[in-house]
Parts: C-alpha cells; sequence; structure tokens
C-alpha cells in the first residue's frame, strides 16, 4: 500500500524539515495500528489505534482537546479537559461504530492492567463514511479494535484506505489516514512534532497544495460540485492527532 | 418499588408544587424506560432511557448541556452545544458501557427509521458503579438498551434501584435513580420543569435535607467517614436530566 | 481616503456576490463610526463603533462569540455566551484603550437612555498597535468614543487607515479596517452577510489573495521576512464583526 | 472596621484550620489593596486590588478561571484560559467601572516596569452595586485605581464595606468584602488556600451559616422576601479570588 510516492517524493515542495518517517511514529515511542474492513459494495470502514507510548508502556501523558471549527463525537474529551491526562490508546473510526471501540479500548485496558484509574474514558473520535460503508450495519466488533491495538509499531506506518481511514471522501477525492511530522531546528529546541489525520472533508474547489489552488483547476471527476447548492458537503469533517515530545503543559496542548 | 414512601409523603417540607406524578413524566410526553441487571454478588447495573417526545415521535428538541463541575464522559455533547438539538433517546449507565448503549441507540434509530440525519451522536452519560458492579465484566448488552428503550412510559415511573441507578452509592447510602418535578405557578408561565437524576457522590456529613444538614448526625454505618483523607469519595459524580415545556432556546438550556 | 479602488475594481476575482455597498452596511441599519488619532511620530490610533441596528435603535440583538484561535481581550463576552443577546455598539480599539472604551459605550448608553438593563457589559475588542502607536500613553479619551459613536453612518462607509485600524500591520504591509458584503442567491434565502475586520497579523509569505499564494513572490520591503526565527510575528490577531439578517438563533452565530 | 468580631471569634463551627490571619494574606507574598469612595447618599463604590506576589514581584504566576453559574464582565479571562498565567494585579469595581480600573492598572504596570509582554490584559472583574451606588455616574477615578495598587499589603487586611465590596448586597444584608484562609495537615502537604469574595447575591431564606439553613428563621428586615416573584434577586453574583501555594498546573486551576 505504501508502495505509492509520498507527496515529496513527487516533488511537491512542502515547508519544514520532516523527522526519518515522516510520520506521527517519529515522536518517540507512538505506535499506530489499523484494522481494515473492506467487503463487497458496502463495507469500507475499519479502526485506527494510537498508542501514545506503545502498546507496553500504559502511563498517561499529557493531553489537550482543540476543536477548530464545528463538531463531532469524540469520547474521553471532557476528561481530557479536565484532567490534562490522556490515559491510553486513542481510537478513530467511523461515526456509527464509536461505542464499540470505546467499549473495547477500555475491555483491552483491563485485560493488560492498563487502567490508569478504576475507571477509564478513553477517546475516541469519528469521521462519517456513510457514502462508501453502510454504517448502520455495523461492521466493526470488538475483535476489529483488538486486531489494530494489538498489531501496532512505530517506524514506517501505512497511509491510504486503511483503518479508520477507509472509508473517507476528501475534496471530492477518494479521502485516507494520512500521516507526516516536522523536526524543528536545534536552536529552536529540536523537538519533533508528529500528525495523523482522517480526512473527510472538502469541495474539490477549495484544493490547495503547497499554496496553490489546484482544485480550480482538476475538475474532473468531481461528482459533487455540478449541483447548486453550495452547502452540500461542509458537513464533513477532519480529525488530527497531534504527538509531540516538546515540553508542553496540558494547558498548551 | 415505589411501594415506599417518598419524601413528602414522610412529610418532608421540600419547596415547590410538583406536578401530577411528581417526575420528569409530566413534562407532555417525556418517556423514561429501564433495564435493571441484579445478579450474584457482581452485577449491580443497567441503563436509564429517556425519550424527550416518547418513543413513537422522533423529532428533535432544543438541547444544551452544563457542566456544573467534574467531568464524566457524556457522548453527544459536542453536536448538542453546536446544534443546539438533541435528536433522540437520552441513555444513562454505568461508565464502562456507555459505547454499547450508544450505539444501540443508534441501532434503534436506524430500525425506527428515526434518524434525524444521516448519522447520530446520541447522548448518552454515566455514573461509575464500580463499588457495587463489576464494570469491567461488561454486563450491559444491546438487548438490555433495546428493553429500556422499548419498555418506556410517561405518567408515574419507578425510582431506586432500578436502571442505570442501579449500582449507586450516594452520600454513603445505597444511592438510586430518582425524579421529581415542579409546575410554576400560572402567572409566571405555569410551565413545568422535570428532572431525573441518577446519584453516585458525597460523604455522609454533607448531607442536608429540605435545608436541614442531618449528615452530621446520622453517622451511624458510614464507612467512608472513618478514615483520614477527607478526599476519598469526591470523585463521585451525579446526572440529572432536566426536562421543561418552557418555551426556551437552545443557548437558554 | 475611499479614493482608491477596492479589490474587485481592480480585477480581483473574489467569490461570490456583494450588497450594494460591498460592506458590513448592507445588513439593514447597521452604521460604523470612526475616530482616527493620528498625530506625530507615535499616534496611530484610534476608534471603530459599530451599531447593529443603528444609533437611534437600542434595541438588542441576538449574538453570539466565536474564538477561532488565540486569544485577546474582548468584553462582554460572557454576557453575549449567557443571554445570546447583544445590547448596544460594539467598539474595537487598540489593546491598552479596550477600558476607557467600554465604560464610555456605557456612558453614552445612560446618556441616551439606550440601557437595556440596569447594568451594561458592552462588548469591545482589540488588537495590539503598539508598533506604530506608544499604546502606554493611553491616546483614545471618552471624546474619541463619543465621536466615534455618534458619527456613525450606514451605507458607503470608509476603509483604510482609520479607527481601531489606524496602527494595524498585516502580512508585513500596513493593515487596515476593511469591510464587505455578500448576498446568497434568492433560491438561498437572499440572506445578506456583511463583515468589518481590523487585521494584525501575518507574515508576508503566508498572504494569498482570491487564492493566489502571492505572499511567496512579493517579498520585497518585509522587515520580518528577514530574521531566523518563524514565529516572531505569531502573536498578531485579528477582529471581525459579522452581521446578517438571515433568521438565526443565538447559539447558530 | 475590623474591630467586629470575626464569625470563629463568635463562636460559629466553622470547618477546617485557617492560616495565622485567616485571609488570602497566608498565602505568601499576596497583597491586597483597597480604595474605598462613600459620599452623600449615592456614593458606595471601590476597588479592590489582588497582588499575586506582592506590589514589588511582577513575576507571572499560574493562573485559572472558573465560572460556576451565570455570567458578569471579567477582562483578561480570555488570556489566562489561553496563557495559563496571570500576569499582574487583578482588581475587582463596581460594573460599570470595570474599564477605568482595567487601563489604570496598564498605566501602573508601565509605569513601574512591570509589564510581562508588550501588551497587558489585565484581570478585572465586578459586581453591580447600582442598588446603593450610581454606577452610571462613574465616580471610579483612576486616582482610587492607582491608591488601591499601591496601597497594599500583606498580613492582616480589612473586611466590610471597602473597596469593591462598598456597595454590595447579600441574601438581603449588607453584603461586603470578605477573606479568610485554610491550610492543609502536614500530611497531605501542609498548602494554604486563601479566598478574598465580594458578595453581591442571594434570596434571605437561602442563607445557611455553618450548614444551619439561619435565613429561614431571620425574616424580620428582609425587604426582597414580601413580594411575589422568586426570581427578583437571582441576578445577583459573586466574585472569589483563590490563592495557593499547592504546585499546581494552570489547568488544575
Amino acid at each position: 500500500m505504501t508502495a505509492k510516492p509520498r507527496a515529496r517524493e513527487l516533488g511537491i515542495p512542502l515547508e519544514g524539515i520532516p523527522g526519518p518517517y515522516n510520520a506521527i511514529t517519529d515522536v518517540s515511542n507512538v505506535e499506530v495500528g489499523y484494522a481494515t474492513l473492506i467487503e463487497g459494495d458496502s463495507v469500507r470502514t475499519g479502526v485506527t489505534a494510537v498508542h501514545p507510548r506503545g502498546k507496553m508502556d500504559h502511563d498517561p501523558v499529557f493531553g489537550g482537546v482543540f476543536s477548530f471549527n464545528g463538531n463531532g463525537e469524540m469520547t474521553g474529551a471532557a476528561w481530557v479537559d479536565e484532567g490534562g491526562l490522556l490515559e491510553g490508546p486513542i481510537g478513530i473510526t467511523n461515526t456509527h461504530s464509536v461505542g464499540i471501540v470505546r467499549d473495547t479500548i477500555i475491555e483491552w485496558q483491563a485485560m493488560n492492567n492498563a487502567l490508569f484509574q478504576k475507571w477509564s474514558c478513553p477517546v475516541v473520535a469519528e469521521t462519517a463514511d456513510g457514502w462508501l460503508n453502510d454504517m448502520n450495519a455495523f461492521h466493526v466488533k470488538p475483535e476489529h479494535v483488538m486486531f489494530a491495538l494489538e498489531n501496532s509499531n512505530g517506524g514506517a506506518i501505512d497511509e491510504g484506505n486503511i483503518g479508520g481511514g477507509t472509508g473517507m471522501i476528501c475534496y471530492e477525492y477518494k479521502g485516507v489516514t494520512g500521516t507526516s511530522s516536522r523536526k524543528l531546528p536545534e536552536k529552536l529546541g529540536g523537538w519533533t512534532v508528529g500528525v495523523l489525520a482522517q480526512c473527510n472533508f472538502g469541495r474539490r474547489y477549495q484544493l490547495t497544495i503547497a499554496g496553490a489552488p489546484v482544485g480550480r483547476h482538476l475538475t474532473d471527476d468531481a461528482p459533487f460540485t455540478n449541483g447548486e447548492n453550495p452547502f452540500r458537503q461542509d458537513d464533513g469533517s477532519l480529525i488530527v492527532i497531534i504527538a509531540t515530545d516538546a515540553p508542553l503543559l496540558p494547558h498548551q496542548l
């Protein structure tokens, strides 16, 4: 799946200097796991799991939540806000499977002696893959969540139609799960920032790449641009998980 | 279960004038359903479902969320905040079963043609019943959620060790699910306000009844008061669902 | 001052259809007034006043507050959030003159019998003009605030180095106060949205115009781009006042 | 003014162990200053200034803002939320003088080389003293703010009809500015928590003292209890400044 070239390999002049894998896993010990469900015509969904310290280290990390705009389900947000701590793996999935992912993360924590308190309120976020996936059939099962949690790794990780990103649509192209990282120069601290995104939004004409408004020119094969209502895909959404080893307090995250 | 007298029947001078049932169901069409799980030594949990317009009417109602203090899981809060709408039944359960209740409410909505949009982010809240119930055994199953959703009614509703309130502890007594209502005088509009609460907090000495600090005198049989650490039960919580027919906008709720 | 051509007159292909004045005043009855202080080398500041219903109509309007990112002083925000009402004119000025503008708006309200309640918490926002203006000399006086409040008008309004925008810097050019409006097609309701902005942020290379990344090419005469620290002007800010006649509730604003 | 006995001296059994002064000044270096304006029939107002590290030390302290309920003007709240820092003295005054107190604190900071950044957004809060004081006459002047800032002290501080508390009404008695502190036992860390409150709310029947509902019995001389509308004084408010030397991060404050 990663055989396809990444944007920099195509010569697109993106800013900044990536870490060695240009992935969220460039932040030390972060691990990512996926479960991907593709079957027949109407199963295009999955689960992405992000372990902030890797799946073997259950210590919490400082955490924060920021909503740039709009809304969506993100369980566990109230406790991150109040406690400033992220106490276990993060899950991302489709809108209608948030619950099974959340409860199964708790089950995994209980099985692995990884509960930081007597209760757990895991962070699970969603985007809606209802165009490509039948969300009301609840395809995600506990075993898929366990698979994503257990089969995580650091280093090079997959991108594309995988995990929670399997059924995404973005700028009227196929949307995906993607990742990248940036390393600050040593004189600014040398810290690393890594992101993992699940993208499910946007009209074609809004697409810019490295600052160039290419979406205005790539108008072919963009089924949503033809109609009249300009708000039709404005209810899309985007989940971004940001990890860093910079020494920040919770209220700065 | 309602054979036990309620507070007013015991002559406790509570303020205000209740509606006919002194229950959240005094607000027109509100229905409440319970699933109660009591088994052996370690199953004391359940599900409470509240249909704001009754289980047959799926129109949304205006809604709002307020956190008085502290935190807890409440799925769906982001959409209520953003949209000002509550688009289906509310669930209450134990902390580790929030996910199964949430997803099953969506399933019920899909089965009953009750989805207001192509996606649903139901409101499900929790309190931790881990002292009396083995939360990590995930006793709540989809059929319990369906039972609570289907077996709801208006009018007189049960209180006590029932539904989500089955495993509660409050002021070092057994905590429960309770309900009441108040009707404003006609000259103030005659509107009704009804509440349903799931109570899981408090040290004995903090208990007041109708303004009287009775907890300071009822010190027997209060196992948590004896130790030294005054913060031991401060991590309790309380869910209150408030319904009203007063003509309020979402930002006033 | 408005003799200079506006962006559309220069042929820049901006989206949408403006109202007749392409200004916030295209929303019915909105009036804008300015007081501009330019003197010697270190006085470059002022006050902008926006009357949502014009200076003669003191009825409140529905209102909301949104912080896209970052922070800044905006008095009155707590009451707009709670009440959903904007109860009088909005002021914009420099960071260190927010107080005098706020209290003087109350004085103007008291003089004009325009207090909606026995107290007033006016909305006054700021951007820092400390590079061009000596903010610590407190040049803004009550008479300037009164002038802006009294000398407001609808229809065509001035833009540029005027009112609160007098001392702004934006994308390493001179920043200003600007305004524009858009009218929705009749089939989408025909509502008008108008904005007035006070702009004080940005590095040159971030500048795009109508989607074109022109800032990367216009690198001359941009004194802040030469140094090493990429964060040097990230503490800028931007105030946008948005008015509309679309029928929205406070929580939708 | 402090000749009157305090509550503990009257034998009221309040909980906890106060610090040496039973005042916010028990938290090391905190200083409080007042300016009190009492004149004729309609001047009953003032300014309270709290220096978190004393008036000579301008280093910021960690800070946080919490609104228990309702709203009111509190300038500077956005920056405390974002930065987690309180960068100078706090002011409290009447609703319509918040601006003059805010700008004058900046002026004092500039004069004393006490600006932590090139701009300042001081925290100034208010309660409405409009029943006893003519708020629309703007009696608070810069010299009063300077007086409160300069004439601050630690140790024993005055309570009562003083500073911002001069015109308060509380539980239908005269309201005031008050202060107290508690010291945790050594085994819990030995930290001190001090508070200073400006109280302007409440119906008589709601008053409890040390848990006893005395307001129900002290019904004489309570002019607001006689009428019909039970909401008449519900728009009161209460400002509490809490200082502590406990090692807490901003998001915990």
